[in-house]
């Protein structure tokens, strides 16, 4: 089965929005073994609209479009298709009843033309919203098929994989078209991309050797995917006969790779910097209480966005002015801002007042201007961890960038570090 | 003139990377004047690539590929291009020594796959690399033209700017296109998009009027871009003989849509909420500390990312225990953590802790489960800002969405009542 995605919006082709949506369904056609051959982005005009339909249909078993379902009066997907089938629009009461009972639920008023949201091409079947307000549309055309879903990315996503990926899969099972195409991602922080190829090079050889076998099984490939600061990624894909099959090449390779790379892998595929430090406190059973300068709230903003974070992380300061950091976290006088020892007396300081058994503190120069005779992207990270409770140790990194990466990348490397530590203890 | 970008490249199609390359040539072309009504992506596969190729060329003036003009054997525009246009591939001499002398000068060794780079289809013209090794092609095809250029960001817009908007405008130009795009995108928090669309249907009927009549001048369009917890963008684009003609038409427009939606907008253009709140403290002369719950770090870190934040901003207290709320922020016992008058206390304590004029809070439900016998997505945002140092007010929200969202949701709306209140003080 080979899919189209076409994304509609005239934003999308003015570069006021990047597309991502197109990029997400690529991936998880890729993940279900459907081949994508094409994208197309076309603007918010019928006939452009139709021509683009037609286009993806002529070349495709089916075609996603992205997109255009609004109320409002540039929404024109509907209509597109409705044109495209050679068919009328009906309303569909089941539908108009759902939208009106999501603006009761919000107490909201509704507008009349939210209710051409509720609108269906003949032939069509809803599919339901459970998001926003726009239904999504499976359209059968001959033996092929075109969904359109909604372009707002969260509703997007529910919807394909809640209706338009699953039949897709049925589709490609029943043409008996059932190899599978699976993913897994290493989650690295702290080796330059060019660092990473050379150390995992033996495994890039070895691969290519199993591929020139004869009768080979399920061979993954390598690729790197810099990834700001997330960090890199290191990409293992393998198609195979079964999701059996290509899990169990996946986790082989993974193992590998592993050993190569020791403890600069912190998670693999979703699992975030911030997950990796979550189980490390569970593991020890500790909790973090963390201060932040330059960071301003970055650290604790990632660490209460793990589920079940109020078992582990007590709270903490934005210290931003340095009287605050004085007066709430013990930071003597005479002490600089920005040093070592300020570092180390915050992640105290913060332990402390939130009586936790781990504190971790940032104080930096994000820039524009240098301060305290520190230049930009000088970064200070405090961690008290140890039975005494003054005892801190602190580290200084030089980071690249501007403001906002500068705080960003301090932001992760802090959380590295405290992961690095912890992991080095045993409950 | 029409152009289509065509991206090159099966990365782009498996999500692996996200295609900003378009993004940024669509935000050109509009810039310039040139229309854009189709972006396509195919992946690295000659047939493919010359089907994508000649279906842009008969729908448009001018396409523009990106990317497949590296040294490995996956790069396949050059040859796509000769096949489509029936010609042969010769080595460029020129070019070949310019790849040479690159490598010569970083002191690396080259391999010959690198002087595939300096194939040139029969009857089309390089454009000299001045970054990376890849040079680009201006291939005319009977009265029309394609270009190619490579897929590394830098080098692609630098060979843009160089060469191929400057032929694009000239092409315009002599057909007496020479017209300009321009938008203007107004900012708003608090309404839906079809309640906006409500309020400003006035101007969109004026403009449709304004459109009928013979010999109009530039008249804008309006559209409506959902952006999550951005708020809702209200998009004015006109197309006009001149820039100055095109930013005054905008001016009008903007002034007319202010008239009705009022303070709704919060910003236009590239500005956050964030920076409206930074407005309007320097304008007062205020200084501000938050105290935050459930969004755990993420008001703090909004503000600190401004520009300037250390004129105005003072600190933050994320308060995620109970006990942290009573301890740090003077809770008073027996106060529900999830209520309207913790939301006061935090507000008012926070203030008094940092020494601030202002103080805004946050505390409430982000989910999974419900708390204080409160369901998830109740919030109470609180706001300290009168003279008496325990005066306070709360307001209480219903968000939707999940985890993440409502944490979002309330960080903004409470910036966002933060920012109507400040509007309503005179220094």
């Amino acid at each position: 089965v080979r899919a189209e995605v076409v994304a509609i919006g005239t934003e999308l082709l003015l570069g006021q929005i990047v597309d991502t949506n197109s990029a997400w369904i690529g991936e998880q056609l890729a993940l279900s073994g459907i081949d994508c051959n094409y994208q197309t982005r076309v603007g918010d005009n019928q006939e452009r609209i139709v021509l683009a339909l037609r286009t993806a249909l002529a070349r495709n078993d089916a075609v996603i479009a992205c997109g255009g379902l609004g109320p409002t009066q540039d929404d024109l997907t509907r209509e597109a298709i409705a044109e495209m089938a050679g068919v009328a629009l009906v309303r569909d009461d089941e539908i108009a009843e759902r939208i009106a009972a999501m603006f009761r639920s919000r107490g909201r008023e509704m507008a009349a033309s939210n209710l051409r949201q509720a609108d269906v091409p003949v032939g069509a079947s809803p599919i339901p919203q459970t998001r926003g307000t726009a239904p999504g549309l499976v359209v059968p055309v001959g033996h092929k098929v075109l969904y359109a879903v909604p372009g707002v990315p969260h509703e997007m996503r529910e919807m394909l994989d809640r209706a338009v990926l699953p039949d897709l899969r049925e589709r490609a099972a029943a043409r008996q078209e059932a190899a599978v195409i699976r993913s897994r991602t290493l989650r690295t922080w702290g080796m330059t991309e060019s660092g990473l190829a050379e150390v995992v090079a033996p495994r890039v050889d070895a691969l290519d050797r199993a591929l020139a076998q004869p009768d080979h099984g399920p061979v993954p490939t390598i690729a790197f995917l810099a990834s700001g600061i997330e960090g890199i990624k290191v990409r293992l894909t393998v198609k195979a006969p079964s999701q059996e099959e290509a899990e169990a090449a996946l986790a082989v390779e993974e193992a590998e790779e592993r050993a190569l790379l020791g403890d600069v892998v912190f998670g693999v595929d979703g699992e975030s910097m911030e997950t990796a430090v979550a189980r490390e406190l569970l593991r020890l059973g500790l909790d973090l209480a963390v201060a932040e300068s330059l960071t301003g709230g970055l650290a604790a903003a990632r660490l209460v966005a793990v589920d079940g974070a109020s078992g582990w992380f007590r709270g903490g300061v934005v210290a931003y002015a340095t009287e605050a950091k004085r007066a709430l976290l013990d930071l003597p006088d005479g002490v600089p801002a920005v040093s070592a020892e300020a570092a180390k007396a915050m992640a105290a300081g913060v332990r402390r007042r939130f009586e936790a058994a781990v504190g971790l503190a940032t104080t930096g120069v994000a820039g524009p201007a240098e301060q305290d005779g520190q230049p930009v992207g000088t970064v200070f990270v405090g961690l008290a961890l140890g039975p005494a409770s003054s005892e801190a140790e602190a580290v200084e990194l030089r980071l690249p960038g501007d403001r906002e990466r500068v705080r960003q990348y301090a932001t992760i490397s802090a959380l590295d570090l405290l992961r690095r530590r912890l992991r080095a203890l045993t409950p």
